[in-house]
């Protein structure tokens, strides 16, 4: 089977100009067919901010109403991602910006309260990803770049980038071989969180489930570790956590990170 | 040839959820492939003022700073887009929102300061429009819903949505029999810019050009008439000015408009 890259970039990345364009122009440089999957930064926050939007966060995850929706709608789905497709762009990599919505390429349902009402969110269904446009696309040279956004009944829904990234390489399994790599500002997953010279090389389950009883693991980084693991037990061949400034290393090889193994 | 429909919608319409509705069901229902262009509508100017950029107007079109050029990637390529696109997917429509940038569909160049600075707005390319990808997305059932919103070298430019209706229409009538529609909230081209039943039924260029010398032609409306004769002179088999909310008629027809005719 092909190869195909499925890159999340998130975290500070995307509000310092100069690391994005850094990480771009390495993401421009694979040669394989390549998905970007792309978080919103903190500029959903400061907009929201000057709108007298407040942002409200449980576990990690921002509370969605009709307002908070707008904002990410315009935010993720409009400013973030138009930015990087005309940069990608200018770096000759013909991207195409979406959110699941287009073509209906991720169906989520909106989900559902229990203790929280997290409002506009959507957790994607198993069925919901149409893998058949996209592999056309990628057939055809183009470079889908996915902002954070799905779609139930005629309204969007805000979606974590992670999650995107892992059942778009989970469906893609079955046509290609996937190498799923989260790229952030740390150089993968740390021992100490403090320490980015203390980076895990592999990383299996089993010690993964050790570490997180000792209570090494950060909020943000629970959701991107269940979501890898995820990956690499559905037919993921490579799963990589590591640093969006060095996609590349020097020699325009592939650089190091955590490998998520089962 | 096949036909193509390519429907562009602006003006109050898109502030009007209900009437939105109304033209976004009558558009869901034709079968023949099919493109719709969208406008701004007034929610950039309205989200503008919360965010106080200020906006300026010269000969009904918007100056665009770098400020007015985040807001309206956000509002037109984000909220409007993804608002369209989600509605349409609800009523079984395949719609994909797009730029000018995604996939590289339409190349512009930032307009050349002259009297005025326009800012960052885009002239189209006669070679600007990729119709080859839009092409094979038609072939596939997918509708593009573009945004008024095209690029060049690195940087998203705002671009007049009738004018890419107009060049879409052109660039496509090599594959398709092109029947262009300019939708907003008029019956069609008026003799009297107050009485919605003095719609003129046929309008040639000759006639045009006498009513212009008699000033009839509200400054909106200029724009529209020369996308919609440069249309009607390159190719596209037919051009009509009309109501978005009668986009059908009662029996599932054309309802009937302005005809443009050579």
């Amino acid at each position: 089977m092909n190869k195909l890259y499925i890159i999340k970039i998130g975290g500070k990345v995307l509000d310092d100009k100069a690391a994005l364009s850094k990480f771009l122009q390495d993401f421009s440089s694979i040669r394989e067919p390549k998905i970007l999957v792309h978080g919103g930064g903190t500029q959903a926050t400061q907009l929201g901010e000057q709108l007298g939007i407040k942002t409200r966060m449980i576990n990690g995850r921002r509370i969605t109403d009709a307002n908070t929706l707008s904002l990410v709608t315009m935010v993720y789905g409009g400013l973030v991602n138009k930015q990087i497709v005309a940069e990608l762009q200018q770096k000759d990599c013909n991207a195409m910006g979406v959110t699941g919505a287009d073509g209906n390429m991720i169906k989520a349902e909106r989900r559902p309260v229990q203790d929280i009402d997290f409002g506009f969110v959507g957790d994607i269904l198993p069925a919901g990803v149409n893998t058949s446009l996209m592999y056309f696309l990628l057939k055809q040279n183009v470079v889908p770049v996915f902002a954070p956004l799905t779609h139930s009944d005629g309204t969007m829904l805000n979606t974590n980038a992670d999650t995107i990234a892992s059942v778009l390489a989970i469906a893609l399994s079955k046509h290609f071989d996937v190498r799923l790599i989260f790229c952030f500002e740390k150089k993968g997953v740390l021992q100490s969180e403090n320490d980015n010279e203390s980076t895990i090389k592999v990383l299996s389950e089993g010690d993964y489930r050790e570490l997180l009883r000792k209570g090494i693991f950060t909020n943000g980084m629970l959701p991107k570790l269940e979501n890898a693991f995820a990956a690499i037990h559905s037919g993921v061949k490579e799963v990589m956590i590591g640093d969006a400034t060095h996609l590349l290393n020097n020699t325009g090889q592939q650089a190091e990170g955590t490998h998520i193994v089962k």
